[in-house]
């Protein structure tokens, strides 16, 4: 299970409020933070307020590459944005992400080629999200399509469902699971898939319960990555729970405990 | 989702304590409990301690049938004692189980059609409990042929796969997950599913997260019923919302506290 933490994210105020101001001392708390946690990836996002949204990447990620070398995902809607991040993260970092969108498809599947990204495609076009997994496994298809024909390796895609609020959108909430488990049989290997877990309890009472109950069900139908909160320690206490019960760890009473050190940044192989 | 409480067994001291004695107050105090946490069945199972086991049934069975109405899931690996819970418990009553053995089968599904009761059918035989899910879901299909032999409507079977400790046989617990998911497509429509939950975290530290998690990876890919703890909170939370997250209940901010309340004795509409 891959944790990406969500943390280093303009649209959190104090994030954005340090970015806008270039001032280090909240993003390096964040890194520091995430990564004692167990964050096996850092998700870099400038947010929206940016003037200069490259320039202001370029500053972010140097500033969190400064206090660790942990793997970084460059999360935005503007290539050249992710473009800025990719040169000081270097090879095995995540662009987060591409739609099914030809026009962006042949600009960001070269760039994860050239630049040895792993890349977040997303079940979604010109004509927006469906609603039904038939069709976003449709869309995942197309990707996967991409990948082979831009040369980016099958495991280096990873295919996010999009998850919906479930208090908005809640009937998206079950489809998103059926393209997790419908996307394990879309090709040999197959891509991996990634959820960006948050945006199931936005704007819910209690976040922290519903983003792990989906989490662990997701999990359950193959999920193998997640943008997330790494500091919820209930939510990183069923992640492995539920590796437990899958059997992608071996069981020991002290579990828990040894699933945290085994994430810590010193035992880490990647 | 169909909640069967797991605590009138003889298996815990205090009952089995009980039916020995002919004692009816800690019986009583658990089946008050019990449905006040919203059992939709209480599972009625009179130990191993029992001299004479079917008169002991009668006894248990009367004791917990003058203080509820809540319907009754009798278990016993003893054909004549669940005949003697049927008896007082009555159409609508669970038969709890019978294994994919052809003797068994021939005494048990007759009792179920005779009685109007529904049917817990495990997926072991006489050479014991198949490790993969595949060869459990074969023994699911004889179940299967067996409620249409006997008449016995497919929706009246639970095929039940089995859980074990997952500290003593971890490599059985995602094989029972794959079971739930392929007993849903082997007729249509299909038998319901149900496990034993507490059996997946017995002899282990952290009974009740091992439990939750669980639960809601099973429901993910399927589950219909559960025989497990329904006075754990946290427990009944996780369900009340792995059901928002598969859409089967509407989401409010309150639905915690909605889904108790519909499970409240005087709202329920069984």
């Amino acid at each position: 299970m891959i944790l990406i933490g969500e943390r280093i994210n303009g649209a959190y105020k104090d994030i954005g409020r340090a970015v806008k101001n270039r001032n280090p001392e909240p993003i390096r708390d964040w890194v520091s933070r995430q990564v004692a946690q167990g964050a096996d990836y850092l998700d870099v996002n400038v947010g929206t307020l940016a003037e200069d949204p490259v320039d202001a990447m370029k500053w972010l990620a140097r500033t969190v590459r400064e206090v660790t070398g942990c793997p970084l995902c460059f999360d935005s809607p503007n290539p050249d944005v992710i473009h800025a991040g990719l040169e000081i993260g270097g090879p095995g970092s995540i662009i987060n992400s591409c739609p099914a969108e030809r026009s962006r498809i042949e600009v960001l599947f070269p760039m994860a080629r050239e630049s040895g990204a792993r890349i977040i495609g997303l079940t979604m076009n010109e004509q927006g999200i469906p609603r039904d997994a038939d069709s976003r496994a449709a869309l995942a298809m197309e990707l996967v399509a991409s990948a082979d024909e831009f040369g980016v390796a099958a495991d280096d895609l990873f295919i996010d469902p999009l998850l919906m609020p479930v208090g908005v959108a809640q009937e998206h909430t079950p489809e998103a699971l059926k393209t997790i488990a419908a996307v394990r049989m879309l090709s040999s290997p197959p891509p991996r898939t990634v959820v960006g877990l948050s945006n199931v309890s936005q704007r819910t009472f209690d976040r922290s319960l519903i983003n792990r109950t989906f989490m662990v069900m997701a999990m359950a139908v193959g999920l193998d990555a997640a943008i997330l909160d790494v500091c919820d320690e209930s939510l990183v206490d069923a992640i492995a729970t539920a590796r437990i019960l899958l059997n992608q760890e071996i069981y020991a009473d002290s579990y828990i405990k040894l699933f945290r050190s085994r994430k810590q940044p010193d035992q880490r192989s990647s």
